[in-house]
């Protein structure tokens, strides 16, 4: 924290930060639905994963527009600053196919969520709704469960593989985690809480690890896949 | 026309056709929408893109429920059928820069909202309401205008390719608009009419054509091209 730095500044920062990742997280995540789309193996699902597309661009809007409303007069600079962490996270889990596409699109939407939803917790009112409202709509990847266990029971040698790019997603995604908590210091301010408002202590950072580790687990089951 | 058939259900053939052209035109523009998102010089422009997307995404469903409603229990095969044309225009017209992308949007969204303009006068009320709430939100494409313009200020030999691509757009627009004609009677008897339901004379087509080609002029004009 600079020395001239209120807590109340701090956090403020803090909340920027996390809307901006938010925000390229959903431009990031579109981006990479697009390719998916082009990818399809028919039209009905070419039209599943552009409505997941459509339902996160809404998202994002809503994310920069609260941006200029709380002070970024042009937002993309500041959003467009979150790149790499996104960027570093996509070049180490370039799927290789249409199914190992379909479990990152499904496993990184999930954890996303979880996560986002642990973090809503600790939020000021407003930015919890607007949080909690961008996760919303997620339930369209449904589809991703009935196409991966199709694939498995026609070939069960696609589970192992698929089992083994699920851990990588989930280990890459955590490695990807602390180094946002390590280069972001406001960021990580808003999570660990300060003298005037809550936050999670070591133990309860490490619990909710325990919880995100569980769901991730449960939604790679629902996929047919051991974590 | 079929001997068992009506005119009455000709008619409901021909605007079911019309209405799965429009909703592949929908997919295709998402789909070229996407590889110019991913084209983009910034990440202001790449989201002006993604809205663009978002925006014909939102059309396709009304179509695609429009046709559930008419009778396509299954409407995916139906929209699918129209796939070729659009893949033939794409094939001809595929843009070597980021430029030559943005025009290819810009005028293709154009003479498309015109050329369905025109059609909706020989609609019944229902449909005709569909076809131009499709039409709506096409003003995002204007940022088109400004970065074209300003890559003509900085190199003005852009211009005459451009110029050229322009040109060659509404040709080949022209000729798959003619395919299909020439391939789905009953679409074109909608568009030509019949003992029940008014329509466009041979003169009238005449001059539908005049109006478009006078619309695309003007089109290139606004971006600082001769057409």
């Amino acid at each position: 924290m600079a020395a001239d730095e209120t807590p109340d500044d701090q956090y403020r920062t803090g909340i920027l930060e996390l809307i901006g990742i938010l925000a390229y997280g959903e431009v990031s995540a579109c981006e990479r639905l697009a390719e998916d789309a082009a990818m399809s193996p028919d039209l009905e699902t070419k039209a599943e994963i552009l409505a997941m597309m459509a339902a996160e661009w809404d998202h994002f809007e809503k994310l920069r527009d609260r941006l200029v409303e709380m002070k970024q007069a042009d937002p993309y600079p500041f959003i467009d600053s979150f790149a790499d962490i996104f960027d570093r996270f996509h070049r180490q889990t370039t799927p290789s196919d249409w199914l190992e596409g379909l479990v990152k699109a499904y496993v990184g939407d999930g954890l996303a969520a979880d996560f986002y939803r642990e973090i809503a917790a600790y939020l000021d009112p407003e930015t919890r709704e607007l949080v909690l409202e961008t996760l919303s709509g997620t339930g369209h990847s449904e589809f991703v469960v009935d196409a991966v266990c199709g694939a498995i029971e026609r070939d069960p040698r696609v589970g192992g593989r698929l089992a083994l790019w699920g851990r990588r997603l989930m280990g890459e995604a955590l490695s990807q985690a602390q180094m946002v908590v390590a280069e972001r210091d406001a960021l990580s301010a808003v999570l660990v809480g300060g003298m005037d408002y809550p936050g999670m202590d070591l133990a309860g950072i490490g619990r909710m690890f325990t919880r995100l580790t569980e769901a991730h687990a449960a939604r790679m089951d629902r996929l047919g896949l051991s974590a």
